[in-house]
């Protein structure tokens, strides 16, 4: 961990992946520099928020010049460990681990997607967007001799558990979650959840009060 | 809005979907009484923010008794909006919005996906799990005489925003978008984002640091 990596507190950290995106779709409409006020009125947040998270990355915007998108762009990246592109393999080949499966921004952020998991014998032994889909049964022997960094889970909730333990007593620390349901971890495993239906269930509750 | 709503503040608010979530759990295994002491192990909060939060939804619990499961999420799902059953479109019908028109969760929660719409004619005029697939220059024709409360788009980041004004211009105030970027809207639309690739950054950062 270098000294800029060392200096930026959970809070801002957890900010960082929606500063990448931003940073990212700028990149891409060829923006090179951008002020805080600029940034400011496109995230709509405050531009003395972005100076002050921006100063921890060593992103000193210059008066009348502004940040350097580039910098900031790489820089976030490799905070966010990004650089060293993560291995990963999704473990439930229904409609959701299909769009992943064919998620072209996981690859763009770094990620590979290496191989897909199922117990369907009908998609077992198939290719999905060029990765190959095998048997859950082999789970164990593929984590074997492929190293791994993440594990997607888009199982039923039933045996998110049991693949969730499976893979960890393989040596998986990382878990993207989209079951609605979660996972009881050791120390030392991280786990992130995407529930849908915790998402519409707050839409709800601002529908009916904001 | 009664009094124990008025009174709910936002950061106790954002969990209550989390808590919903929990309380269906333990409903559905037919456990109807739990303590402040057993749900904070369970849900790994502190048991006194447990106390202090239900304490906002007039779930008082009982010295050796615990908390009423049932009262509880009943309230809590009244607080959500949930029992007034809010009605859904889904824009955008790739294997992500497939997933979601097969998701249970959601009708359980109250959520009433009523009718798809893409651009492809290979699947206009189909059904999926029940619901009817209309093209989407369909959209204003239906929300004319279809009352929805909310859109979920799944569409690519290209015309996101263009599907989003088309369907506020209509009367829609609640959106829940899976595209990897955010939309522009004027003050009174709620707007909640799901997006993977964050929740992977996160975990890349997460892999690294923890």
């Amino acid at each position: 961990m270098n000294e800029i990596e060392k200096n930026v507190p959970a809070v801002v950290a957890k900010r960082l992946p929606r500063y990448y995106r931003y940073l990212s779709e700028l990149l891409s409409s060829g923006v090179n520099r951008i002020s805080s006020g600029e940034l400011s009125s496109l995230m709509n947040v405050t531009a003395s928020q972005i100076r002050q998270d921006f100063n921890y990355f060593g992103g000193f915007g210059q008066q009348g010049y502004g940040y350097n998108v580039e910098y900031l762009h790489k820089t976030i990246g490799e905070i966010l460990g990004l650089d060293k592109g993560n291995s990963a393999i999704v473990i439930g080949v229904g409609n959701l681990g299909r769009a992943i499966a064919n998620h072209d921004q996981f690859e763009k952020r770094g990620f590979k997607i290496a191989a897909l998991f199922d117990i369907d014998e009908n998609i077992v032994g198939k290719q999905i967007n060029g990765k190959n889909v095998y048997h859950t049964d082999e789970l164990e022997k593929y984590l074997e001799s492929n190293k791994t960094d993440i594990a997607i889970l888009t199982v039923p909730v039933e045996t998110t558990q049991d693949v969730a333990d499976r893979v960890i007593a393989c040596g998986i620390s990382g878990l993207l979650n989209f079951s609605d349901t979660e996972i009881k971890t050791e120390k030392g495993i991280s786990v992130e959840n995407v529930h849908f239906s915790d998402a519409l269930m707050m839409l709800s509750y601002r529908l009916k009060y904001e």
